[in-house]
């Protein structure tokens, strides 16, 4: 069995990892970390979970939250896993980290996106990052190492776009000033501390977009369908928010380049996701929509031609929460802990 | 006073007129029709107006039915009006028809939409083509006639793209081949009818596009985008449905041409819409969503540039059932009148 | 034209006086005064109001604030309006108070109330107490002075409950020591204020009781029925919390005494609430919820008796925001200023 | 392993079933049986189990459906199981039904359940009554016969209220004159066809009342607390319905006798349920909600004394589709087949 450690078990994406984790059939979670809320048990925070996980939660500074660990999941806000993930990695431990810490291979790269979301461009732990990986199975399992110990969690929309628009920038399908990602997500993205914007009556019955300057996941895209084309290709991102609280829909598009068929686009897609269990095409002739993914780890592309416009437009649906967070997580794990990648995610979600 | 007939009064685009006029002062309710609940009282079937609008419900052929009124609203589906509006103008009577009926002024554009519904092509009062009038003031204003007896009201979706992207297209902004409209709307939008893809268990916490393969309302923004901007306007439009009830968020994208800078984009909007009280305009830095114009006639629109990528990108927000129906509608009667547009819908919905 | 001066009007309970206040024939809205969000304009605070009411929001201490006005609300919370009602009343103003400050005539029963809910029992202003009345005009209109200038505003939860069952109390219909009374609440009831139990996650799909051990609702409830019944009137009371935004639904009960014939309960609630026109009764046979009173200032009451049991079963229904609050606050206006009761009130809501 | 045969398997209590049968480690599904959707792929009809059912759906008549099973699950309305069950029996399976088939032990109980319901109330299969058991192990675990082959899975409102009223009606902690349940549930609990009360615009915002003159699940309550009381239990019981999907919040009162004290009531319950896995008690502290089982099998009870009123509250909480359902047709195919009764269903559901 392997040991696990959680860091911020008191969030979404902790408590999120921490119920994949009690269906692993090779895990023992071990050791429960938060900032907050220490000292309860893990069932007092979430009562659902009473019988289920009992444990304590430690505050960082404690020993018992320094015990070794096998696997340390760090499901903490940008800056909180360079800190710390070193200790953990010389004692001996495989660290996944959730936040934008160790998406990125270089200080140069870093440094972009931090000034982006209004962090410290200096990384703290800058001889880490030639080691990381940027943790999207689907798209980069080649460049994971043989013995890959630290892995950065790839964000939430950044999973909706990448999985959707990997194909066609693989394949050269659209021209590559062209693409536009109108992503719609849950509440739950937000995380669970409660804000004005978040307050049940302010978001009922409501639906905006936000941060329209800029959204720090767009880097995340950009670099990586830019590695797959070869070339750059600019995004437009457009985050949205609405009234549910799991789910990301995102609507992608880009318009063909001369000469594309549909039978094309949809080989290069069928190609492209052959081997990647978790995605799941549909012509758009099928009914698909959030609440087919909610709570599994699958991403559910609607790919579909327009050819009155000249355009690929691809409906990419995946539980923020699993497959944008917590699930993918696991999913990393599996992959470098040598287990098969579905290895306790392989469960289809509940209807309704 | 105006006497005021409502053909349909059973859906939820009837019940939007009903209440509109109550609160309009020139305006008697006379006579209210329906092809079921016929014999109950509107206030059996609605009981939110119980002491408000207790009028019998009658059937389209009984006598009461046919009661001269100085105004008719066909809150009807396509193919009621063009049968029974002919009757009543002979009566007299001006009509506002909410269906694609009356959106069209010639048999040829008309038979091209009715085909993309899957509709008979042939209508059945051709001679009233020419009469009628697109509604949609805020655009079209200067077109209708000094004594204007026809109106055909605008598409929900058409109206959340047309008044956000007008300005664009008069002012030659973007690039006309390079047009998204990602469309979300309200459960509302579909109507009374139960049905399985909104019963409740089926849409809380699902989203989901719908009709890729095209939907009815482009063909109404292309021609009138084409109309502004003379020239051919492609749109690829991508409608979605979520579980809220009222609104419509339109996220509108196009390239702007070289050399148009943001200010040049924000006085054409500010030019173009100054005389439209219903449009009021923010920048990105305003927190708007759906909420803002619930239960309201105004379209609030967020206008902003991209400048990475060189993207125009406006958010148009409407409510489905006021401006993007029954509102439009009364703003149409107040147009054909004589009063001023805004009489009976200067007011600012309610909040939270 | 009655000048208005709102403080507090940052919250859901200032919002909506102004909403109402904006339809009202006879009022200008002339100050606004806030603890928070001073120097924005009502509208840059609440974007839906743009247009409509774009005042300042002054500081309680700036003098802007202290301009004398006909009428005064104080929507705020306890311990407010029993400090600042003083200086308002003697600048001539008529006071209207939202909290708990003058729901209660003499200093013993604040004391009560101020116990139960954890405050200093020592009310500020105790002079006040022998003026004030207990704002429940379809209960308590005859106790309004001719010249009545302070009115303690009903808490929403005791509304509902009031307007249910006052008939059974005063015509003694029912075993008095049978009442019980289930209450559910929208969120609004809560407030604007962002807290982690009514963050979007945390609220859609959960319903859940809370503050078992005892409500400060109740002590209002209890005394007005003791005073209709002319005997104690103990209740048990539970406030429970569903994923709605607006709206009460209770659910009240009690044994009826031996003989209470069905008939008799029907004959009693018409009499009694024969001249409150915001009150509409139904027996079970009609589908009433909390829709049916969305956005109006109606109490619609399904009475009905449980023969096989012998107990009385009424359903309350009301818009916690406006029956439950800002609108029965303009009601206590209309009364106070000699205006009909149903001024700016007389209006249906929307639907759906 | 098990060979399972789900009749039904189209609705909601179908697809939950085979959700959870996919999860049991000694089970097979082998035969999906329905009245429409028949020639489909399960999942086809519910795409979130796209490789993980993708059996088809047989027609009642078709040789597929008639294969012998080791277990039929009956997921289908009142009527059906009592005509079909006969032969499964004869086959040798066992066999659980859904509805009211089968949860009466002798024909007089079921006709008057029948009349209740506005069915025939001559049974089917009368020579079947004496050997059904009624479903609900918690309470009626010792009367399963040692080879029990046919149970009547219990109602969900019934569910609610006898797990949170039993241990008060067994320990005789109140007076029975007194009780009176208090129910919402969610809109899944009506099942998946589309009605017009279940549309999303007429149940977002809305909470109401439903079936005031009488509700069947009162019935299977009465009798169950009436065997274990000893003495007749009259139940006053509202069933309510809100705009959540999963849940059921039943709030149950019951006027304490003389001389009980909070203590006893609390060790009665304990006493009670020590036994019962699935339950989990609580005292009034603790923020219980109904997303604290939604998923999962569990039934949380936070069992409350109000001492003013000297009134027992007990608030009873559960998935109306796992525990009101599908999990509690699965633990009674536990207990019938020899497996530990949480086999499958020791899982805690997903937050938020």
């Amino acid at each position: 069995m392997i040991k696990v450690k959680v860091v911020g078990c008191g969030g979404y994406g902790g408590v999120g990892i921490v119920e994949l984790l009690l269906r692993h059939p090779h895990v023992k979670i071990q050791t429960l970390v938060a900032a907050t809320e220490t000292g309860m048990l893990m069932s007092d925070l979430y009562p659902h979970l009473k019988g289920f996980c009992d444990l304590r939660i430690h505050k960082p500074d404690e020993p018992a939250a320094q015990e070794p660990a096998d696997v340390v999941f760090f499901s903490t806000p940008d800056g909180v896993g360079m800190v710390q993930a070193p200790a953990e990695l010389a004692k001996g431990a495989r660290v996944i980290d959730y936040s934008g810490d160790f998406r990125f291979n270089n200080t140069a790269d870093y440094a972009e996106y931090a000034r982006r979301i209004g962090r410290d461009p200096v990384h703290k732990a800058p001889e880490l990052l030639p080691q990381t990986v940027y943790g999207l199975p689907e798209l980069n399992r080649q460049n994971y190492a043989k013995d890959q110990r630290l892995v950065g969690n790839v964000g939430c929309f950044a999973m909706s776009c990448l999985l959707g628009l990997a194909p066609a920038a693989a394949a050269k399908l659209i021209d590559f000033r062209s693409v536009i990602c109108d992503c719609k997500t849950g509440v739950s993205g937000a995380g669970k501390k409660a804000t004005p914007i978040h307050h049940y009556p302010a978001r009922y019955e409501n639906m905006q977009a936000y941060r329209l300057s800029g959204h720090q996941h767009v880097m995340e895209i950009e670099r990586m369908l830019g590695q797959l084309a070869d070339e750059a290709v600019p995004v437009t991102f457009t985050a949205q928010v609405l009234p549910i609280c799991r789910g990301i829909m995102a609507c992608l598009y880009g318009t063909l380049r001369d000469g594309i068929t549909r039978e094309q686009v949809w080989a290069a897609y069928a190609d492209y996701h052959r081997a990647n269990s978790f995605v799941r095409l549909y012509d758009s002739k099928t009914a698909i929509g959030t609440a087919n993914v909610r709570g599994s780890n699958f991403c559910d592309l609607v790919v579909d031609v327009d050819e009155r416009t000249r355009r690929l437009r691809v409906i990419s649906h995946i539980d923020n929460l699993v497959k944008g967070q917590a699930g993918n997580a696991l999913q990393n794990m599996n992959l470098i802990c040598g287990f098969p990648e579905n290895t306790g995610l392989d469960f289809p979600g509940s209807y309704p």
